[in-house]
């Protein structure tokens, strides 16, 4: 059975800790984090430690650390034999400091520590230097998800960017809605059903062809109401956003 | 049991439609729209005309048809006894040429031809200029929907606002990550749990404390990576969401 060493205990790391640890087909053998308070609570689940020198022998060592720290703990072990993957969309595979067995498998989800996730239907991105470590990292992705997919570093990159845009941008969007309720005494669950229908639609239709509202129909009429009523803060955004759909062309739909 | 006119022929028009001719409490006694094609379907059903002069008396005519004609229909029924209604989230109730039996039922939702939905969860919006009528509208809307609020013009000219944020411009985000997609060969399926998850979170959690990324941790060299990697056309997006991001405080959380 493939065995693993988790590093990190933040939301990723704790979400993927537990599905680890209720998958059957592998071994969560040993779990790391430089502070050993974030861990204990796995304790009586498996091994735990806050020495990088203590780390056991394993088959695959998963990164689940800040970027910006990636580097770093991936030299110190570097003299281990396993795979040594990471599960940053942002870095590239190479910011990983040892020689040949390296990797990513970057689960695409947005992770809070106050919700449960199934891993079931998040897709996986692997990527590795060596077909057979790719091999392995894909037996480890559909262990726990039916959605893996092949990204390489530059792709994942671009994964990444895009969802800025469809996460970190829309949340912002759904920010400001939700300020335009509060000074209104309208409750924003008013807007949860349509805020979840406008996702769910991107099932079935290019985002595109869904695209309605007065940009779409270049109803100048509304769109300067729509204007007279924002906020100085928010009329920038709605001026950017309603130019960019007055001007977009469908691409290769 | 209570009688109903709708004008219209248009998406929202075909979905209110079917659902008032599958509810038991109410009798849609008719539907006029000015192309006759547009209602054929609905035949066998009830009465279909495309003459104003033909409309027969019932409690309620529904205006389910485009902002700009509102005004001039509701001034041709003006003589009808029964309450007269409009569907719009932009229009004030007055728009209603009418005397005194107006008000306003605004199902708060995206509507596509291609996609059936379920009326249940979607939020109705309400108003009347009279208390009674105010009642009969309660109980239409409780027939068809579990959600139904008193909202007035003021409130729901902010709704539709809001509902521009965070489905017009959010679907234009969903675009952005599409071509970013397409254009690196990656399948834009791979964003749907994303997508879905960042909207589902609304349920439990504010939007300000589920705001995460480059922009919300100050994480400036990630945010410089990505405007490198932008098109001229959606770098202004990425600058102007990133700064409104930076710069936004919790509102009364």
């Amino acid at each position: 059975m493939m065995t693993i060493t988790l590093l990190g205990g933040g939301n990723l790391a704790n979400h993927l800790t537990n599905v680890l640890l209720n998958s059957n087909g592998c071994d969560l053998s040993q779990i790391y984090n430089r502070s050993i308070e974030k861990i204990r609570h796995f304790e009586k689940q498996t091994k735990i430690t806050n020495n990088l020198d203590d780390l056991r022998d394993t088959d695959i060592y998963i990164l689940c650390i800040k970027d910006i720290a990636i580097k770093e703990v991936s030299a110190k072990i570097a003299h281990k034999e396993g795979l040594i993957v990471h599960t940053s969309g942002a870095l590239a595979m190479e910011v990983l400091q040892n020689n040949l067995r390296k990797g990513v498998f970057y689960p695409l989800q947005t992770f809070s520590k106050e919700k449960n996730l199934s891993f079931d239907n998040i897709p996986i991105c692997i990527e590795a230097a060596r077909p057979k470590d790719l091999e392995i990292l894909h037996s480890l992705a559909t262990l726990l998800s039916k959605k893996v997919y092949n990204i390489n570093s530059l792709q994942r990159k671009k994964i990444h960017l895009a969802a800025v845009f469809v996460n970190n941008f829309v949340n912002h969007l759904y920010s400001i809605g939700k300020d335009i309720c509060d000074t209104n005494n309208i409750p924003f669950e008013i807007l949860q059903p349509l805020i979840e229908e406008t996702a769910k639609k991107m099932n079935t239709l290019a985002p595109f062809e869904a695209q309605t509202g007065p940009a779409r129909r270049k109803d100048y009429k509304t769109i300067e109401i729509h204007k007279s009523e924002c906020s100085e803060e928010i009329e920038t955004i709605y001026t950017v956003l309603t130019d960019a759909i007055i001007k977009s062309k469908s691409h290769g739909n």
